[in-house]
């Protein structure tokens, strides 16, 4: 058996590990050794009666900064940090093509921050990457830390059953996905209507599904999303092929 | 005391919330009543023996797509819905702004799928609003769920102790936030390098620290965010507020 995706998290609140990845998929591939994890207390590097991890900060301002001598300790206790990442809404940007990357890696360590941030000096000395999950602030990075652990674990060799299913999902080719229908074929939803699936997908000719299923999925980028349209339109005109 | 800002959860993972969330600022506002939470088992309103949740996809293709009938019969049972969100890399992306804008609903309902996602005809007939937290895959809608959450929750009145917080940090103006620095000012990392605090930051000059920052902030957005400050860019020449 190949050794698990380890994943070292150094935050304020351990007990929030395995937390929601403790269940489901997830929680399955971390019992069968597929990924492991440990959730390192920034708080047991803090010196002085105190043991203060924070400090205001320096020019004025609200909240409180993690001091960098705490969080350098934090860090040269872990044994094999492999690529260490900072989780801040001042990353790049998280997409599907860096979650298939960072599964890759052997291992990662998860810096969560609390309060306003984390002082920048210590930043640049241990060489943290700093990523972010979307446009928005969260309460830490914890949160952030678990979004980018179940991406990357679903694609974790043996944890998916199907390896179509990543194929053709949202991102894979630069477009959102097509709307999905099952049972019942004919549905009378509650307001009354008779909701019917769509006839082509039900006729049994494969290529004109294929060819329905990539047009709507083009019309619903283009209406959504006409930044990702953008990307790929720019890409296949200069004969490229799409990045995201 | 105002009523909680009450969240209903449609999810196959109950046992997955609070989660995180029971933890830290948000488990303290939760115990504190500023909001409250009810997770619905979708497999409860599944019908037959085998309590069946989802079917084939119509069309072929991998995975399994929740069944409109066992969601509506679920989103149904909830007396006080509010805005219904469905959580899906196919949503429109969310932001900083629309947080905001969903911290102040009364309730809202957040549909987590599973699989290969939930029948079309269901978010249609049920008027669900589709979010996504990132572009990126996820196991389900749960941890997206947890996140929209998170970044809902803190800012909630009463549970941030200073709402000059909010108003500097990264997207309040359309900029990624500027660098924090905290004791010690002179810090020796690791690798023998003396770091010090930016000189200005310890000057008390609070006009040109105020510059300094907003300079800063300038260019790491411009360095990280093209796409950010392209926005903003555009939005000052018109001389519009930034949206963002």
């Amino acid at each position: 058996m190949n050794s698990p995706w380890h994943i070292s998290i150094l935050t304020l609140f351990p007990e929030m590990f395995p937390g929601p990845l403790g269940h489901s998929l997830s929680g399955k591939a971390l019992e069968n050794g597929i990924w492991s994890f440990k959730a390192v207390n920034i708080r047991d590097f803090a010196q002085g009666v105190h043991k203060s991890v924070d400090d205001t900060p320096y020019g004025g301002g609200a909240g409180m900064v993690m001091r960098p001598d705490v969080i350098e300790k934090a860090t040269l206790s872990i044994e094999n940090p492999g690529r260490k990442i900072y989780l801040s809404p001042r990353g790049k940007p998280l997409t599907q093509k860096l979650v298939q990357e960072l599964s890759e890696e052997p291992a990662l360590t998860l810096l969560c921050g609390r309060y306003e941030g984390v002082d920048q000096r210590v930043l640049e000395s241990q060489d943290y990457e700093e990523i972010s999950i979307g446009d928005y602030v969260l309460s830490g990075g914890e949160p952030a830390a678990m979004i980018l652990m179940d991406a990357c674990i679903r694609l974790l060799p043996g944890v998916l059953g199907n390896e179509d299913t990543v194929s053709e999902e949202s991102f894979s080719s630069g477009l959102l996905e097509y709307p999905h229908f099952t049972r019942p074929a004919q549905w009378t939803s509650a307001d009354g209507h008779i909701r019917e699936v769509p006839e082509i997908l039900t006729s049994g000719d494969h290529s004109k599904i294929r060819d329905w299923r990539e047009g709507q999925a083009e019309s619903v980028t283009k209406a959504r999303r006409p930044d990702l349209w953008n990307i790929r339109e720019n890409a296949r005109l200069s004969g490229k092929k799409p990045k995201k």
